[in-house]
């Protein structure tokens, strides 16, 4: 994905130090990890190694992330959601990046939330938030059995964070000044919604950003940044339709900013949400994008509010239509076996899940992602021609959908 | 553990570097990997990190095993069992450790199943054989479905591969003579057994051997060997007198060779199936060893036998107290909760999994260890003083039960 355990947890940044560490057992690189502890740490800090991040593959800042890390305070439980996460410092109408990016996510999280609800009709969103000493924290939202869903999770989280001296000297290629740790923020919505019906596809859909501070002894410096997300859909039955309706509203999403948009992210998604062993995509893809900051950066705001505001007309219409279907025992056992592919990604390959969970981050906001049950029969192989082996072939060689 | 995997796959020596890779995240070292291509390479060939294996953790070989590599070739599938995986080279009744180690598993494998079938009462077992090119070979036995277990799986392999010839130089502290990649054997059994009533308690057991073949320029050589293995219980629900029975029969195995062993050995279980970001082992134990090289050879390997043949007395009495308890939809859900904390273990942890699914082995073979069905529920907590609270308080407080 990165599902909800970055974005729940340690954020969006954890994904990407984990992402570094498979790719590095795949291309027998050297790999060198260090910890250094939190500048700020007390008695309750967790020492993380975070945020390799959404830095582009050649950019300066991810080959300095790759040999270090950095790390972020333990939350604390609230019994309110608070109106932002935002330290003082960085205000909160400010009209800055952090500021607005942290409202959307926030609506994100209201609307979303407010038409599952609607759709559901019975289960109601419980809610967990929590805040950082430091600042940051986040708001897990989950629905557990319910009319129509099975178990739907929307998480977003704030986070400060720092990375050690030696990454930014390396970054500023200044190794005489010797600074102090350099801090960053992460911001990101997260979502995995797991309908009852098997003909209703599972949703997911994470949008983030990444920004570094500014150093202390240059305010104007610029700041790195960097964008990341995607939504995608992940059926037990194929209805063309519904693929093609789910499609064409992410390409639309696209298309208003970019035309290479779609096909490169849809392509991403496919490369990304690959279970190797398996040689199967765990669903049908959408659209996914890492690191992205070599576009305009208010562009890039708007189009990642822009794919988040349209996780509602993408999914909704198709849960309408198919949360009531009729079905046997037979289907229900498929989407179970899909359900175990689904735990398989999760827990094998998703850089946020795997990395947030050895780093000690909120376990119940990782692992909502996972579905309420799942299923492994030993050598189960679907018969030829049938929906179950439509999906399973759709899920070896994806296709085009618009 | 390692569980079905490693055996079943590319056998017990896969667990080792993904061992090794997930010491070296947390202690911060650098680590480097190499592949090889297997010197008898067909196309058929599966290139693979492997066989990090059961070295002692400062002997030379695993130290030089750490920065290489070693590949097996790809199974192909067989309809009949064979008598022997062993190269004919290797002879059969030759009184090899390696050919009496294999003539144990297959012992093993049929007594074990016998007994559960005589259980179960009406399902059977269903056996996949396969060979490999150059040597070795596994039969996977699976019984799914049947009247008392959901899913039961007992396999062996045996295993021939190759260390690249760095490894083999540094190992013998001679740079100069330049042999040739160094040959090594390994097998073992593996098995995980779920039962379907909720009070009766999961097994997993698994014994192995790993050899590497003398210098073909000095045939009396001393050849490099371990034992590796255990026997584990994992209930939902706990009756002292089970457990208790249990950890008595694997301390009466470990009493008969040495009585350092059960203490041992049931902490480095304890410590070894350890769900880190739970705060909770995977269940209540049993007893565990790796790289077992320091004692007579033909002890060990009749430990080995000794604790592989206590797996029917341990497990099978309790089974047939609790098979028939009757129990209510709260109990199937708890046991189903458990049943998601061992996959949590096996796919995020367990060394043989891990690896071997990043690796291509069989698949079905690697996941049969995963039940039949589990369960993941937000925000879980039993009620304090429950039973299933007692439960993952000894899951979180490992107790002596003997």
């Amino acid at each position: 994905m990165p599902p909800l355990s970055p974005t729940a947890t340690v954020s969006v940044s954890s994904s990407s130090l984990s992402f570094f560490l498979l790719s590095s057992f795949d291309s027998s690189k050297k790999l060198q990890l260090s910890f250094c502890p939190s500048p700020s740490s007390a008695t309750s800090t967790t020492s993380l190694t975070d945020s390799i991040s959404l830095a582009k593959p050649n950019s300066p800042i991810r080959r300095l992330m790759m040999t270090s890390a950095v790390s972020i305070e333990k939350e604390t439980v609230i019994s309110e959601r608070p109106h932002t996460f935002l330290r003082e410092t960085d205000g909160e109408d400010d009209g800055s990046v952090r500021s607005r990016f942290q409202r959307m996510i926030m609506e994100v999280q209201e609307s979303v939330c407010g038409a599952l609800e609607a759709l559901d009709g019975a289960g109601k969103f419980k809610e967990d938030a929590w805040t950082r000493p430091g600042g940051g924290g986040g708001i897990s939202r989950v629905l557990q059995d319910g009319a129509v869903f099975e178990k739907a999770g929307v998480n977003i989280s704030v986070v400060y964070g720092v990375m050690p001296p030696e990454a930014y000297r390396a970054a500023t290629a200044s190794a005489a000044d010797q600074p102090g740790p350099v801090p960053f923020f992460a911001a990101g919505v997260s979502s995995v919604l797991h309908p009852k019906n098997p003909f209703a596809p599972t949703l997911h859909f994470n949008y983030r950003y990444f920004e570094t501070d500014a150093p202390k002894d240059a305010p104007g410096a610029p700041r790195q940044w960097w964008f990341g997300g995607g939504t995608d859909l992940t059926p037990a039955y194929i209805f063309e339709e519904d693929v093609k309706h789910f499609h064409s509203i992410q390409k639309r999403a696209c298309d208003k900013f970019d035309p290479s948009f779609y096909p490169r992210f849809k392509k991403w998604c496919d490369d990304y949400f690959y279970i190797k062993h398996r040689g199967e995509r765990r669903g049908l893809g959408g659209i996914f994008f890492d690191d992205l900051n070599d576009y305009d950066q208010e562009m890039l705001l708007s189009f990642a509010t822009e794919c988040a505001n349209s996780v509602v007309p993408a999914y909704i219409p198709i849960l309408e239509k198919r949360k009531d279907t009729p079905f046997n025992e037979g289907h229900k056992a498929w989407q179970q076996l899909r359900r175990g592919r689904y735990v398989e990604f999760n827990l094998v390959y998703d850089r946020g899940t795997t990395f947030g969970l050895k780093t000690g981050g909120r376990i119940e906001s990782i692992l909502v992602s996972l579905p309420l049950t799942a299923r492994w029969e030993y050598d189960h192989k679907p018969e030829e021609g049938s929906e179950e082996w439509k999906l399973l072939d759709a899920c070896m060689n994806p296709k085009e959908w618009v």
